[in-house]
């Protein structure tokens, strides 16, 4: 079975893991955010990509939800002895990883080449794309004024509050090779849990991914992020809130109006079950928190029989790419 | 009192930071060997001004003889198992220095600015400076063609025999900021015990310094590298009998010709004593082994005293620069 997943931050890298131990790992792809890409200390760093190759490989610390296990930050320790640039926390393991990206990156390789060479050295037999090898950057806007997603999000630790995104290069970005490919093969389209608009919105920005999408003839299957109306951890229920309008399994399908079939969403967010319908979307309930290894792989599970359960509206249906072949 | 001394390598370092202890570092400044410099990982490595920085700043280990105590290896490991660049032995505490140097370089600013900067950070009192800010590196003549500096020497263990050494961008490299200021207002100039060729050349190789040494009007004081004819470590003793014709103390001094009014070498080598005289150059037998802190104090005393006793020879007093001030 084919499996494009839209992955963003470390929810989605949870999702994609239990992916890989429901299914063939060989059959899947994710498709990851890169909105949220930086250069720091002269490195590219890719925390969403990363945060899938490091908990698709095993590297992935557990406990402290981002980054590697067993990881040192001896490197950012004299970083910081020497006034440097020590507010993005990058242990030393990390670093090996993205100095031979950024290597390979000045060397003219690209980021999804990069990438799936870095997937191999680690053993990672599930495919990892950047959403677009080209540069796209999510931007927050707050009463602060505009700033870079890190800067908001690690630097100031997401406090302010979100007025807008904005999806800087998103409009010249194309899909990098290999995701539309994905799209069109898959049996199954997922979207993690993971924010709707700083994770999967990025991803979405891409036009070309957003209609290959649109015209799928496979059922497409989100799983919300939230749990009671909350974010297990970082903004998504605040932004949902604020830009969506509220924070229940209704809101978060209508930020995927049109590209999705099935909303699976918490036990505790059941009421929200007829608000979901209502927009054409089948709601699925379930228990959503990965808390262990078990967990993360039902949960994968649920969203593809939920997708197998699920025929695909004819208007979903009625896209250019199909008709295309009489 | 004002001391210039010409370093390189772990040797040169040692004996730097002996220099420190046995008078005002304010009034020191280690002019270092760039002419090893590399780029490894996408970063500036620049491992003789390091050795003297981390000696300086006491975060050298002392045992292994290059890099920093308390040294970690993850992100190295992690470059080996992403089948990147790791044969240059880089550890997480050096890394967070490459990282720091390599930025503000590519921000444009000179790797003596750099440099100083790192000091201050570090609480160094002695000034470090390279020897040029310009791009200047060491080729290594072998039998298997021509190889860098440190491709021979790390990589390959510098087993291959040299036949030559070259300077790349020598003719066009001016002194650092700094470092004709530092030869003007010396009281003393020193030579550390480092290699003649692939150390203390390449600064040789800068023709405003070599002409600013010839045209001194302070003692110059050389350390032999060499104990019994031998190196501590390093391939100085065969460079020198290659290319020197022997490892005697005035094949030492004849890599110093014109330049040098002392030379301070091992009890060892007392015997080579008449060939140092024999080339005008006054010779100082000592114990220059720097077992310890208190070794290398008294090898810097012996150097800074055997100075003082010494006066210039008349030919090195002729050049232009006094005889501009009437």
């Amino acid at each position: 079975m084919n499996v494009a997943v839209l992955t963003g931050g470390v929810g989605g890298a949870r999702f994609v893991r239990g992916l890989v131990d429901a299914t063939d790992p060989a059959g899947i792809t994710a498709i990851g955010n890169v909105g949220d890409d930086l250069e720091v200390l002269g490195l590219y760093v890719s925390p969403d990509l990363d945060s899938v190759l490091y908990a698709l490989a095993d590297l992935n610390d557990e406990e402290r939800g981002w980054g590697r296990a067993g990881e040192t930050w001896n490197a950012l320790e004299t970083v910081d002895d020497l006034d440097g640039e020590a507010w993005f926390r990058l242990g030393d393991r990390d670093l090996g990883l993205h100095l031979v990206r950024t290597q390979a990156l000045q060397a003219g390789t690209s980021l999804s080449d990069v990438t799936a060479r870095l997937a191999r050295s680690l053993g990672v037999e599930a495919s990892i794309l950047p959403a677009t090898d080209d540069r796209l950057r999510t931007w927050i806007r707050t009463e602060d004024g505009e700033l870079t997603f890190q800067d908001w999000f690690v630097r100031r630790g997401h406090r302010e509050e979100v007025a807008g995104v904005r999806f800087e290069g998103a409009e010249a970005a194309r899909p990098a090779p290999g995701v539309l490919q994905a799209l069109e093969e898959a049996d199954v389209i997922l979207f993690a849990p993971s924010n709707p608009f700083v994770s999967i919105g990025p991803i979405l920005a891409v036009a070309e991914i957003r209609e290959a999408l649109e015209a799928r003839t496979v059922p497409a299957v989100a799983v919300s992020p939230l749990i009671g109306g909350r974010a297990i951890r970082g903004p998504a229920d605040r932004m949902l809130a604020r830009l969506g309008g509220g924070t229940a399994p209704a809101q978060v399908a209508d930020c995927y109006k049109g590209l999705i079939d099935v909303l699976v969403f918490d036990e505790e967010d059941v009421d929200g079950a007829a608000g979901v319908e209502a927009l054409g979307v089948r709601p699925v309930v379930t228990k959503t928190l990965m808390v262990d290894a078990a967990a993360r792989r039902r949960l994968a599970e649920t969203a593809l029989s939920a997708a197998s359960e699920t025929r695909v509206p004819a208007a979903a249906t009625s896209g250019a790419r199909h008709s295309s072949r009489p």
